[in-house]
């Protein structure tokens, strides 16, 4: 039997039903990716498995990284077969980590290959990966037909004047691809230069004169109300802690001029300014009817020698460990309060977060959404197995499972569809096994909770334009 | 079969005969509870369902809430029933979530309903329910005879005159009632209007002309007498952490003073006072043989709207996050340098608090009671199979579980009986997965320490007078 | 079925020849240990099994005082037998918890005793194990050669002479005994009268006249060159947190002439003197190509009344959960900027770091060797088979499994070899249970991964010389 069969991970036979009669060909709904909208506009074909695989997945390098592999072979200048090949070496060192499942779930869905990748099989498989990404199939375009994918939303900065998106929207592509609106970038202040230069873009792109705090929320405003229009129903933050004490109008009126004129903010300056935007943002997304999403509690860059030689995100990131609870209800609360607070999706990049996040959530459920407060999948170095049982079984224990609006994929690479797949073994084996145990009555009601969680969920709760 | 059975939550044949022969015939002596003095005193009758069930349970409310009903659904004026057929639709939407067992466990029990509660059969269970709720049986007192309680601890402000418990004591009742001293008020300065007439109230209680901070620790000590003659021999705080640092007398007497004279204290006054006064009631607890209970790591009132609209305990409460260790630790210390530590029960809010609770607790062991410190069953938030299972877990891995005083219902509800036959049923099926796994050697032994949790732990740690 | 049977604690086929094909016969590598050098060297035979058992056994005397014991049972002046027998009775107490695993298998393979010990048992116990541990067998010496260790690691004191360690490498013994350098007290600036004798020893042991900070550091960095003479390959620390901010040189002189004066330090200075010691441990580290061992979290000595009476390490410490992250991935990173970053293996106190040292370890893999920076072994409380698996499966999910130097005791008994074996045990059946859901291809290839935790990777990786 090949490793990756039609009963992977379901070990048992409730699982196993729940899996083929209700969860495999539910359609998939990405609604967080980081895809490059280009790359679906212009349908792009990938030359070789390295393109598609290695160029940009600070998984792999962290991995190869740890296995022994000097910085040439992950990030640097060794050609692309060789460096395909050091990870084919490394690939059966990472037995027992997610790395080892995805490799295999997509070169058996995307290549139809059974064996195993190692250092033995890498050139076979260099070669017959190659051949296919040639084929239609494998296009951008055909990969997003292959897997069912009804709709994904990309992650945008507002600046971004979202042709791509205007392109694919008037192909007629099947696949649906909205923008979410991500304006991390209007918050990091320093350095000075940085922010300047995005706020000059911001305001070429939102045709206002930035000349103060007051014009520079109207430039947002005005994005978002364009986002709006090219159908962004979702914004992300991607943040440390949500919010630290409230900041007046006048406060961050000085600090937004302080940084315009090239001086840089310290971090008392900065925090404040990150919550008076934070609840700009809150306010935006409830007017509109939109969902927030928010990311928080990486510890981002932990690397310094390697931040400045290769840039963020290049897997130099972890968990942060200090509290975040009293900064998130104090968020949620005062968005609360004002009648503002959108629907809110959390995501906890450590496990300690799993109940404390559900809790906190369970207090801002109002009764106008089912599940307005959602607590999202597994994210970054959750996304695994336990961690996925983990935020699931938090969900369930101090909220509703049956709202749940399920999986992304969070990923930059169309070879990470199976993620959907992954997700929905790992949950049909999980309630599975609590029917086999007899903590759940029956298996219809159970299929019927998990067939909403894979994609009927997502489409009703995010409103999206389709 | 029905969903609740004989074998409900039993997965393995060790499982099943340790909780048959050794847990299921236990009494019950629940030992922590919020159930209404009166209640038990007048032998309340319920109306209906809706009465007994949803009232004043805001776990319920919060699922309903998550499910996407209005707040007059959950505490507004829409009718009873169709509160009661608003939460019938919800409980489908709570697989997987304690909700669901405990619903059906508790049809099952008082009423002998195998329906699954939903939209179609709520209407005849709605009947039902209320015509057994009109029967002797499931009265108060019929209720506490049918589920063979022994004992139980209700929760008491010390201004409480306990004229209930006088009524129930002198009635004969076979359940033998007992108050707990919960002085948590005695520690709310703010808003100063409340705290003095609080201490007006206690001032009369206890007969002390309260003048200063001498004669309300003499008014306090009165009342903790009186709750001893009363059968009191517990005591309760609910509290976000323990203590801060040391406050001397002097410290906390102007603080007092300044309270008393109408001023509202500020955060780190709070906090000293509250400290002050831990220590008191820690002295006092250790004089009389008491056993102190603390709840630790609730973040409350989360959502400060709903807290005027509806006030305090109505489900808007989560899990705290920050760090508890240091303060406890220095807590525990200074009571048992004064050989003034008492037998104490700690209570995790948050999993993150598991181990580090049960290892702190490890340090103040003392050999003079056996199992002096506890470490409380899943509480809250945790008060399901995942959370039990690992407080379990916890306990058993760092201390001594075959000292564990076990469960009890932290309930207001008289309904939350079947929460020790739940309760049994996990520890049941835990214990008999580890004797089918080879991990324990013996049955016998395995139930010996099943049983003794279940009652004999707690009846001969609380030394209850009865 | 003895309760320690050839197929303990493997529970699935898999697990079973996993562990007998491929765990059982690796030799021991005890990389981290208390052991005596002085027991080794004079090849120590134990009087009785209280000596070899409880005479400095802290996990013991916990459950002891858990159980009911008074401390005179413990470390108190009972006479040996009704020690060991007051221990006799409570291991029945001790159900779930390591110990009662620990003990009959040390039962078991020291003395191939099959019989579970209690008050009957006991009597009959203490004879057959101290008429056995008067044979050559079961000297120190004999232990090492029967449990198969090749080398271990005692951990020593910068000013240790370490001429036990130049005597059993003169004696020709099989089993390779190399020091580890920990200079926890280098960094204990109070009370000044204890640093400044441990000072002064410093300086005889390392020849140097110790003025002031230059020639502390002078004298540390010769006995760190005189432990590499001596085999020395790791380092170890004991700390609470693991940085705090940087220390420039002139502070740190004067913290120290400050204590050298004989006046105590405040805690900020001490931090700041931590923070320039463990730059400086590093780098030495670093040179030498060391492994440096992180022991993190840790909350001591929460019992004053008993460290008192006591001194450390006699039962009083539990787990911290104050952040960790911000301080040691600035502590690696600033290393790391220096390319002074060793080797270095984390361990983790409390669960609620398992997830979050993993991932920030995982920032610091540079490719320089294969694992570089490593997660420890369940440590202290979590050196039990839950806390085990939760060690292996963050790792797992996070990092690569295949790269782990496995386990050591971290013991101060010579009866503690059998952990090897539970480790083992515990490792295989995980393993074997992923192997039986299909979650690994092939039980060859997780064989060979687990050879290697076993015994070939610590080999590779700590690189000590034999």
């Amino acid at each position: 039997m090949p490793f990756i069969h039609d009963d992977f991970l379901l070990t048992n036979p409730a699982a196993r039903r729940l899996y083929h009669e209700y969860a495999r060909d539910e359609p998939i709904l990405d609604y967080h990716c980081h895809l490059p909208p280009r790359d679906i506009a212009e349908n792009r074909r990938f030359q070789n498995v390295f393109e598609a695989w290695l160029e940009g997945d600070h998984y792999k390098w962290r991995a190869m990284r740890a296995n022994g592999y000097d910085e040439s072979y992950c990030t640097g200048d060794v050609p692309p077969y060789e460096k395909f090949m050091a990870w084919a070496r490394t690939v059966p060192y990472t037995l027992r980590n997610p790395l080892y499942h995805w490799t295999h779930l997509e070169l058996k869905r995307y290549f139809d290959i059974d064996d195993l990748l190692d250092e033995h099989t890498g050139p076979a498989i260099w070669e017959r990966t190659g051949r296919m990404l040639a084929s239609d199939e494998l296009s951008a375009q055909g990969i997003l037909k292959k897997f069912n994918v009804r709709a994904l939303c990309t992650t945008d900065d507002p600046t971004d004047d979202l042709s791509c998106h205007r392109a694919i929207a008037a192909s007629g592509l099947e696949t649906r691809v909205f923008p979410t609106f991500r304006p991390d970038k209007a918050m990091m202040l320093n350095p000075p230069q940085a922010f300047n230069a995005w706020t000059d873009r911001l305001g070429e792109a939102s045709n206002v004169d930035i000349r103060n705090l007051s014009s520079f929320v109207d430039a947002l405003t005005r994005r978002h109300d364009y986002f709006h229009e090219m159908g962004c129903r979702l914004s992300d933050h991607g943040i440390g802690a949500c919010y630290s004490r409230h900041c007046p109008d006048g406060n961050a009126a000085a600090i937004f001029d302080k940084a315009r004129s090239g001086r840089a903010v310290d971090s008392e300056e900065q925090d404040a300014f990150d919550a008076f935007l934070m609840l700009l943002f809150g306010r935006l997304d409830a007017q509109r009817g939109w969902t927030k999403q928010l990311h928080l509690g990486a510890r981002r860059n932990a690397n310094s020698r390697m931040l400045e030689r290769l840039g963020p995100d290049t897997g130099f990131d972890s968990m942060a460990d200090g509290p975040q609870i009293e900064a998130l209800a104090t968020y949620l609360d005062r968005l609360d309060r004002e009648n503002a607070l959108p629907k809110t999706i959390l995501y906890a990049n450590s496990p300690a977060c799993n109940y404390t996040f559900t809790t906190l959530m369970g207090c801002f459920q109002d009764g106008s959404v089912p599940g307005k407060m959602q607590f999202g999948s597994g994210w970054w170095h959750l996304d695994q197995k336990e961690g996925m049982e983990a935020q699931l079984n938090a969900l369930s224990n101090t909220g509703l499972l049956s709202r749940f609006v399920g999986m992304l994929t969070d990923s930059r690479s169309f070879l990470s569809y199976p993620r959907h797949e992954y997700f929905r073994r790992v949950l049909c084996n999980l309630v599975g096994r609590d029917l086999e145990a007899g903590e759940l009555p029956d298996l219809d009601m159970a299929g019927a909770m998990i067939r909403n969680i894979c994609y009927a969920n997502a489409k009703a709760y995010l409103d999206l334009p389709f």
